[in-house]
């Protein structure tokens, strides 16, 4: 792992702008030739959800939880101005606009280059979340001693 | 220091969700033989507020803030859902239900493992908040200087 | 580069509470004699407009954003208890009170200290903003591999 330099990105947020943000950091790296891990957790689970299908969860509670915060790129808001969805379709006829890439092709050229999708399974245990939820192109399903051991080798590591 | 791996944290951020995930990280750490130091900033200083008794400032400006931003780990909401509290306290019932800590008890087991609780003086005296407002637990009282002279030495920093 | 330590910070966040804390860590760090690079991006370059004059963009949408989102550092709202100006215009107060420097006293000072500011060129097409909407102190317009090449050569590396 020393001798190529290495990314690591943890993805807690759920919105479009900080999921935006993150990707572009994470295909820049990985085009510099660095090793990129993202690290996906609590609110951040949402970017790597699926957008078809519904989340099977154990208790009324988790269930509520899970229908709220239904997640999958689609359907990330902006963490300013989204109103009710308006602002952030917006936001997407922006990029269209300029030939940007929207989430999910961004998602789709860092997958082609090699970066790495781990989603924390405490998240996913107090959330109730199963890994049939996720897309597959999550690589593995970790903790934080995952995390903290490529972090503290990595030469930029990020909260985003 | 350079003969022990170090990670910082900067807990800026007075959100439940973001604090479970700074003493999640804490702990991970502790447990991997890094030194941990937590330096908690603007919101992030409510999280280490008593959650008891009133915080005294001068001033009916700092009374007023400091009446609406009380603070105390018992306190702090979700940054998402927190719906007036429902949300969050719904939060807590589910942590509980996997027999996941309360971030009182995370709280409890990264001090006991020597993670280093830092508030910062500028947050604090631009926002009229005395030292007595604190848990017992913080180490210490000081500034970006010593944040940075730590964050240089560390192998990991984080701003959350 | 590799003689003077670095630190680089990516101000996402257009909340003046997130750009007092990051002007703060970037002064600080210069005062130790590390080089300093803020990269705005994202809402963060609200940060570094200008307080005057309107931003001329093409189509209707860019134009309504760029109303809605008119940025520079008076303009800032504070990310909690901004309550329609009310809360932020007493935190500034509260600064005053306590001789605390506002948010462009601290960038007038980062400034003279040799801290670098660059503008997110991809943030910028895709809002539809152009170069002369930013204050004449920024260094810069670059991309993601500009702030890559800086970042993998810093101690210190903090996105805000």
């Amino acid at each position: 792992m020393a001798d190529k330099e290495g990314i690591t990105l943890i993805v807690f947020s759920g919105d479009l702008d900080k999921a935006l943000a993150a990707f572009n950091l994470a295909i820049g790296a990985a085009s510099m030739g660095m090793k990129v891990s993202m690290f996906f957790t609590f609110w951040g689970l949402n970017v790597i959800k699926k957008n078809e299908g519904s989340i099977k969860s154990k208790g009324l509670m988790r269930r509520m939880l899970n229908a709220m915060n239904r997640g999958g790129p689609k359907r990330l808001p902006l963490s300013k101005f989204h109103m009710m969805g308006v602002g952030t379709r917006m936001m997407k006829g922006l990029m269209k606009d300029v030939n940007f890439p929207q989430l999910e092709e961004l998602m789709a050229m860092a997958n082609g280059m090699g970066v790495k999708y781990i989603a924390c399974t405490t998240s996913m245990g107090m959330m109730g979340i199963e890994k049939d939820a996720f897309i597959p192109e999550v690589d593995s399903f970790a903790g934080v001693a995952t995390y903290l051991a490529q972090a503290r080798e990595g030469q930029v590591n990020l909260f985003i």
